[in-house]
């Protein structure tokens, strides 16, 4: 985001940097005391979910949670469903553990996305990201209880990055995984993205799925590391303290979604994302994100990026203020 | 260790707090760019060792770097040739990975010890711990260089934990294992012992044993997790501009250790360490912690869990101010 820090955040790391920094309490315990408390309570007060904490692990971020939980619980080979287009490191992250990827393709339907789910047999993993990067898309009940119902019939491991959840708009509501197959499901998340703290790196993981809990607390108890002082202190504060500053953000955030339905050129087709601060831009031809660096000075992620069929789209980000998203949206009707 | 934290990192960490706290440049580099350079100037400016800092990968802490070597590099029933008594979570470490120790035994030896190396036949690692806690020997050249023979005849892996080396007391002087067996050594190092920050878990490892180092980039790169902006920070002001404190400590320290030789009770056996601020009591008998804590209310550690021959010791921690040393060691004498 290009958005500075919420206040409580930076009141907490200031506190913190003034204190002890030796040895925390909660060292030995994976899921790092507060953050685990933290976590549960803000499921429990905005998602109607009241997770077991003593299933919380904390890992750097979900990158790394993923990466522990297929090299846990999959062999190369194993096949991972994952909606596409995809967060790009993810697909990274198939590729380099071999991993073949069953892509749930989004197709254009109306001004929004569905995605049709293919055979899912052979498939040991359903990595779902709901909220979805790059579409926006937050899948409904009636998605996700399809979804659960898959997972039974293929057994499969659900591992949902619900990282962009505190960045829903209304009416759309972000419904937890593991309110619907909380036996099946790993959850990860993470106060880094709504609140712009991605150099903390700081995430925590629920292990509602017995057999990956028992392979994890198996392992080495230090082999993945654990978290830190400033990145437990910033996850609780912005948890606990930062709602009033998410509430400003969400509004900007949703202020700008509509002003690039309003201003962008025609020559991109657009689909209001339902979260996130992402746009997914149909650009109608492949490489525009070079062509619209080059010309308009203005930085997009290439759709090539995020898997088969991105080719002919960017991604634009549009968590700045509104000014400049209107001087962004100058330039692309410019260019156009 | 019972200080303050030094003025240059508490002045970093603040910065930092008032800075970006987004995703920073060095993410995905492994090797956490300014950390590695901080590292490779310091082991130059002070222990006359040029490391390739583009083999330096960070890690939460020594633990963590320790169960990845020893992860990647070893099976359960290899040899782990160690010094005894031992860093008590090391021990832990070779439990729970059932990698078993071969004891490099201390004996008392005038007012220093030495260690009698066994036949070293069926280990696979070296994991030296120099200078050695908990007796604070700082191992001398031709030590290093009779390991270093011995790591050749047995084509040991060398992981040798240096984390105490900026707490060396002159004469005696540290030599970093990697300048005498450069190819053998995974050198692991971190501010936070001699800066007392052990709650940012950050540290770092140089991979000059190449089998290691591409064993470890063989592996999804986010597995093992992501060092963070303040561990970074706080590091780096440390190594930069962290001296001037540093040298105060330590002759704080030194005089602690001279204290203890003074006015330690002659229950208890004393040889003064070399470096660390750790002081391994012989108290003659067993079980002698749980007595000092109960009748002179003075936290002890039980030399039982630093392995074998350490039951009748007990550690103590001298990172602290003179009084509180004084009245330690006043009520060790009443207890006598």
């Amino acid at each position: 985001m290009d958005l500075p820090t919420a206040p409580p955040v930076i009141e907490a790391l200031h506190r913190r940097a003034d204190g002890d920094l030796g040895y925390p309490t909660w060292l030995d315990q994976p899921n790092a005391g507060p953050l685990a408390e933290a976590f549960g309570e803000r499921m429990a007060a905005r998602y109607d979910w009241s997770p077991d904490i003593s299933r919380v692990h904390a890992f750097s971020d979900v990158n790394q949670a993923l990466q522990v939980m297929l090299h846990l619980w999959t062999r190369p080979g194993d096949g991972v469903a994952l909606h596409t287009p995809a967060y790009h490191p993810f697909l990274g992250t198939m590729e380099v553990m071999q991993r073949p990827v069953r892509p749930i393709q989004a197709e254009p339907d109306g001004d929004s996305w569905r995605f049709t789910i293919p055979d899912l047999t052979g498939c040991r993993v359903l990595l779902l990201v709901n909220p979805h990067n790059p579409t926006g898309r937050v899948l409904t009940r009636a998605e996700l209880e399809e979804l659960a119902e898959l997972a039974e019939r293929h057994d499969l491991l659900v591992i949902s990055d619900e990282i962009h959840a505190d960045l829903t708009f209304a009416p759309h509501r972000h419904i937890p995984f593991a309110t619907i197959a909380p036996h099946r499901t790993v959850t990860l998340t993470s106060a880094t993205k709504a609140f712009n703290l991605g150099g903390i790196r700081c995430s925590v993981a629920h292990l509602g799925h017995e057999g990956v809990r028992k392979a994890l607390e198996a392992q080495p108890p230090f082999l993945f590391g654990s978290t830190h002082l400033f990145g437990v202190e910033a996850t609780v504060a912005a948890w606990r303290h930062g709602d009033a500053w998410l509430e400003e953000v969400r509004a900007l955030l949703d202020r700008n979604r509509r002003a690039i339905a309003a201003r962008l050129p025609a020559t991109f087709g657009y689909r209001m994302p339902e979260a996130t601060y992402l746009a997914w831009l149909h650009a109608g031809r492949a490489g525009m994100a070079e062509v619209v660096e080059r010309e308009a000075k203005v930085m997009l992620s290439d759709g090539a990026a995020f898997g088969p069929g991105g080719e002919e789209y960017v991604r634009l980000n549009f968590a700045t203020s509104e000014t400049v998203l209107a001087e962004i949206l100058d330039r692309l009707s410019r260019l156009a």
